[in-house]
């Protein structure tokens, strides 16, 4: 932390600091204040070796080659049904790792607090972040802490940026679609942005819909284990802008066209409801742990076996096609025989599901 | 950019995006916006290859040892003499990786904007962060932005974190000062809170007073190169918290005590009628330019004249000495013969200088 803690020593003897229920301007300084959130709230969650020491940075063992990926979490409200902004930061970080193939190693996190947020709550999404870097046996290596006054951010802000290593035969990446691939797609969609939204705007369905939040990466190297190095070509996790920018984007890069089977995508009957009402497109809702993975098509099934055997990926399936036609494009067939262009949207579906 | 860039290609022929002077929600919704933003503002000016790619993360070469370093920027006002928050959020992460004796290599940034914000003033950020990272060869390679309501930011919050390389040898720490130790300050201080402490509040002085805001790391790879590798003990930049915070981290986590000779702290005449008028301590002011070095007694000539060799050092001195009396504690030693305990403060002097 670059806020770091100057424990108090028995010679210098201060007065001790006050004890509060909310953040203060003080606990920014820099100064005693910053010390005491440091080691009262931060420190005995994040234990490790790194961060205890408290330098100006971390020094951690590499590796050849490395991947780096940046996320900055300003999802609202903080706590959510599935998770809070503190198990979002870490898994929206480790997944973007993940996609790249690379192997999550070390989070930073860098805090905005606001002026008068409730410590308690704080506390809740340290112990999150913390329990979802534990779990992935992801090191938090160094952090910062910085305030501001009441009304100049909203609660707290998180950015998480990731450090991974990669392994050297497995590189998926988004312009390595080609045709004839098979488009798969990890578990239902579209329930991380209804419960974000539900949430804030307090709005009550037949059914309490959770994030789908989660850290994709043992999924990942599953896939990576099971089939040939190659097999695998691109891997996304359909965040922001939901399943349809992730694969306009891919179209995109790889200049191939993308034809989805309307009767295959796992829209729960939950999220299906919500959006009807909402007047939104499930298509364009985030995610938070589910992936979609274009395979080799002669490795197609053995990819949905391995995926359908972790519980992340119990109801993986294919939902579409790479083909050489409309490049650059998402085509959706519905059942009836018609089709539309899943186009990107212009502006903002859902602001701050992330 | 995990806000992707997914250019608008002919067959889907999008209506042409309206031109924007503020930053809306949308440019925050991972679609067609948030794709405009990137490629119209943040691509042209951040070219690195891994950037340009545009995966979930970026790859990079690695190295067998890493240090890494985070930090969120939240300084007001946005543009200060000196610099603006751009070049502060590159300045101040690759500045904690040198004082960690490693090389900057590369940069993630994470961006909050505020809806509203002048996309001029976003472009005037973006091209100092673009020419500081430049300056010190550090290349940015991977970012985010997103984007919140008018009122639940306050302008732009920018996270950097960056990754750096180790040399084998050169391994300053705060833990790592030994009695004996002269503890040298690279150049005049107090610059930097002050001029934004002024810039904020609109106060005039006699002379302008700019931040140091600067890389340090040429200066500390100078000192790596002319000094033995173990002769510089430990490397700190002074920021939030002022050199007063700094040393007193220094003191605890070696165990030592610290006596500074009054006369001897470089304190620019402009800034200490400052402090004067406004009741501050220039010793609790944060730099964002200068380093405080503690090196072997019989290296420390050799260390300040190598400092002088280099413009950001043009003024560095001997300020202070290590000894065993007092562990943990701060002394400064005045020219009437006098001492006073130099105390980290409890709470904030300064809020949001960086």
């Amino acid at each position: 932390m670059s806020a770091r803690a100057s424990l108090a020593n028995g010679l210098a003897c201060p007065a001790p600091l006050a004890r509060h229920d909310r953040v203060q301007l003080g606990h920014g300084s820099g100064g005693r204040m910053s010390a005491a959130l440091l080691r009262d709230h931060f420190l005995p969650r994040f234990r490790d070796a790194a961060l205890a020491r408290l330098g100006d940075a971390a020094v951690v063992a590499g590796a050849a080659e490395l991947a780096i990926s940046t996320d900055t979490f300003v999802v609202h409200p903080l706590e959510f049904p599935g998770g809070n902004i503190g198990s979002l930061a870490v898994h929206g970080t480790t997944n973007d790792l993940a996609m790249m193939g690379a192997e999550p190693r070390y989070l930073s996190c860098g805090f905005v607090l606001e002026e008068g947020l409730e410590l308690d709550l704080l506390d809740r999404i340290l112990d999150a972040m913390a329990d979802a870097a534990a779990a992935l046996d992801v090191a938090i290596v160094t952090g910062d802490t910085k305030v501001v006054e009441r009304g100049k951010a909203d609660g707290v802000f998180i950015n998480t940026t990731g450090v991974g290593t990669l392994h050297a035969d497995f590189r998926p990446a988004p312009d390595r679609a080609r045709p004839g691939d098979a488009v798969l797609v990890s578990g239902p969609i579209g329930r991380h942005g209804i419960a974000v939204m539900a949430r804030r705007e307090g709005l009550a369905f037949d059914a309490e819909i959770e994030s789908d939040s989660a850290a994709l990466w043992p999924l990942v190297r599953r896939l990576r284990d099971a089939l040939p190095a190659d097999a695998v070509h691109v891997l996304r996790d359909p965040t922001r802008g939901g399943v349809a920018s992730a694969l306009n984007e891919i179209a995109e890069a790889s200049g191939v066209g993308i034809t989805l089977a309307d009767q295959e995508l796992p829209i729960p009957e939950p999220v299906a409801a919500a959006c009807a009402m909402l007047g939104l497109d499930p298509l364009y809702v985030a995610n938070e742990g589910v992936l979609l993975a274009f395979v080799a098509a002669e490795h197609a099934d053995e990819a949905l076996e391995t995926m359908r055997a972790h519980p992340l990926g119990a109801h993986a399936r294919r939902i579409g096609t790479v083909g050489d036609e409309h490049p650059g494009m998402v085509v959706l067939r519905t059942g009836m025989g018609g089709s539309r262009v899943v186009d990107m949207l212009p502006g903002e579906q859902l602001p701050r599901i992330c």
